[in-house]
């Protein structure tokens, strides 16, 4: 029997279909998880609480494989993990599809001015004006991170007639490598970052890169607010330097009521929720997890992977 | 000499492009225009007024070719036209691009629940949970109309993994035809009306079929506020018999303050600025008249054409 540690939240979806081997213990928890963590070989430790997920791990000498449903993964001990050589499995892809309905969203919502069509309607007038009017035809998007969701994005915006341009480490056609996209920022009218939060993505974007943007370009940013200097972006923001941002992450999270950036009537906030716009993040995520207690039972490897020392 | 009679709104956009047989006689006001009219060959009369317009085209009578921006034109006399056999370009297609980029929005901003993401931003609220949680992919679509709008429908749909089905006289592979698609109203997640205004679409969408719908279906409409039924739509959000309503169009317009459509929490009204949301409108116009100037001088065929007795 196999110690595995889980949240009460996924028992429902899970406790059913537990292959024989597999010894539960459910948390309702952070004390309750830090109780049991000690035991446990396979640990599912989601929290809404990335400090007490963090003493968790830290309270599971014995894990050998750590699973969440989040993607980015970047608030937990990763020299822990790291040095303890646990295998991590994270939600890659499980918000993709979410996440990538929600960028275009943004870039519509943005071209045509809708936040100011339903503050017209909430008032009930009749706007006679589109308060925005650009199509997305025709227009040229940068996407920085090409992973779950970067792949997502693509092809929704080529739909649309958008020229997407990717930045890959092997650069190549319709692509840009990673010193080459600083150089070419004054072309896009999107500037979309849906790259991982390590400490080579950290600040990417800064006062350098946002002064060389269009002045109407506009920001899209799902990855983290640490991928911004937020600061840089406020001011470009304000002296509408850039056209606007759209932008599901802040710094920090939730953003204070006092933050400038809710001031800005070219910036769109919207709470990190992208991932959260649909009903299938639980069951997707158990399924796949089910489908890895099979793997890891016969001693194959377990999907998706998150590497702690890279940090992605 | 050909007396061509224009609104002064377009004569920055042609007035240095026109061929010289052309004799020009720009309009600003209702009254100019009813003045020149009846000497008019060539006529351009869009007002922002659909009386005028009537007005003016009926004081036309030697009137040969009516050329419109816009692309319904069921506001004008059309018997008057057709009894005149006045040969009349309108806008279908100008407006195309940006009604299909808003029809997407729509179904997004519905799907996320948006609207509510932006009256928590203008309160400077950190939601946790999204108010809207479906995904596109996945879901199924009814696309009644298949002209130049409905054709940009369907690819950004189907990029969004959205199983489109079509209505087409001819019915077909993956489309209905006009007298099946009725029975099968319950399999759609979304209704989208981008038919042209005639007597066949008026009243399309009535209590019977807003009682076969799906409990959570959603109707988009880009194409005219008469072909559904309004009094039996209102009952059918006001009881949730459907999920909600995406209304680019409404009877009348502008919906009047104490219409109870503005009070509904599932239901986005767009106030007909879909095709508005684009600033190459006039341009693209002016670009298609001029072309259509020299197609008239060789007696060759003017597009695309508007036919006043079949009122598309």
């Amino acid at each position: 029997m196999t110690a595995t540690v889980m949240s009460a939240m996924i028992r429902p979806l899970v406790e059913a279909r537990l292959p024989d081997w597999v010894e539960p213990h459910w948390f309702a928890s952070k004390q309750e998880a830090l109780e049991v963590a000690p035991k446990a070989e396979i640990g599912w430790f989601d929290l809404n609480d990335p400090v007490a997920m963090s003493d968790i791990v830290r309270a599971a000498t014995q894990l050998k494989w750590l699973n969440s449903i989040y993607a980015g993964l970047d608030f937990l001990p990763l020299d822990v993990l790291a040095g303890r050589g646990v295998t991590v499995t994270n939600g890659a892809g499980i918000n993709a599809l979410t996440i990538a309905e929600y960028v275009v969203m943004g870039m519509l919502v943005h071209a045509k001015g809708y936040a100011d069509v339903v503050r017209a309607r909430d008032r009930r007038e009749w706007l006679t004006e589109s308060p925005g009017k650009k199509e997305l035809a025709g227009t040229k998007a940068l996407l920085l991170g090409y992973g779950a969701i970067g792949k997502l994005i693509e092809p929704r915006l080529r739909a649309f007639d958008v020229e997407v341009t990717l930045v890959r480490r092997s650069g190549g056609d319709k692509a840009l490598g990673p010193d080459e996209w600083r150089d070419e920022l004054g072309r896009f009218d999107w500037i979309i970052l849906a790259v991982p939060a390590t400490d080579e993505t950290e600040g990417m974007i800064g006062e350098r890169e946002l002064a060389a943007m269009k002045a109407d370009a506009v920001i899209v940013n799902i990855a983290r607010g640490s991928v911004i200097d937020q600061a840089a972006l406020t001011r470009a923001l304000e002296t509408k330097a850039i056209g606007g941002a759209f932008l599901d992450v802040t710094t920090p999270e939730p953003l204070p009521a006092d933050d400038p950036l809710w001031g800005l009537s070219n910036t769109e906030i919207s709470m990190h929720l992208s991932g959260r716009a649909q009903d299938k993040m639980f069951v997707r995520s158990a399924e796949r997890f089910l489908a890895n207690l099979e793997a890891y039972a016969k001693g194959e490897r377990v999907e998706p992977q998150f590497d702690p020392a890279r940090g992605y």
